[in-house]
């Protein structure tokens, strides 16, 4: 049986399995946490990136929806939990040495992920030193 | 005259300075870094995530090429000094609070981000619990 104390994922055991193996060993900051980049499944837009901890991970990847762990609030939430822009995940890469996740998603509710109203949390860009919000 | 010590960015006032305003105030973490997405300008692939700290991003908008901070090296670094894979910068994003860099890169070289040889750090995808390298 599994212990409460189990790890959710291994560790990789070198520099090889890491960035050549086939196993989902995320590597977890001191906080505990890993970066999570959310694309548009269908448009490649840049929605967020969010932090997701070893339970946002898991969730995400058993439940098809997207979790993160709130540094502020210092708790776990599913995305669009209150704003009905829950994320369904379509596809999730991990980089080179595994300590950032990409995840193509497709929003539901109004379609878009910040909590501003704009539909992607990039929504201003520098143009000669200054920021311009973009449609 | 600038003094040495004086910040390379100005802090927002409020929350609503740095949702809405058009001044770029980035928010950098306790160890005075910002995480910096590279996604490819043409194909809108996502490339990469870096670590940007105020003067790597100060380089990145004053010479149009991006610089990194080197969390395991402590050191600033022009990201294909010795790859050859300079990023070009197209055009650069932010998050609605300020804490994530969106760069849209036109890269050089061999037109890869990756110190593996893959074209971006991105080259796993999970299929039924497992990696698997896709083209």
């Amino acid at each position: 049986m599994a212990s409460m104390d189990e790890p959710l994922f291994p560790t990789a055991p070198d520099a090889d399995a890491l960035e050549n193996g086939a196993v989902l060993a995320p590597r977890f900051d001191g906080a505990g946490l890993i970066a999570a980049v959310l694309q548009h499944a269908a448009t490649g837009e840049v929605m967020m990136l969010g932090w997701m901890n070893a339970e946002a991970l898991r969730r995400t990847l058993d439940e098809g929806e997207v979790w993160f762990f709130s540094r502020s609030r210092n708790a776990l939430w599913r995305k669009g939990d209150t704003s009905g822009q829950i994320q369904r995940v379509v596809e999730i890469l991990v980089d080179c040495d595994q300590d950032v996740v990409l995840v193509k998603v497709d929003p539901q509710g109004d379609g878009g992920v910040c909590h501003t109203g704009h539909r992607a949390c990039f929504y201003r860009v520098l143009k000669d030193g200054r920021l311009v919000e973009r449609p």
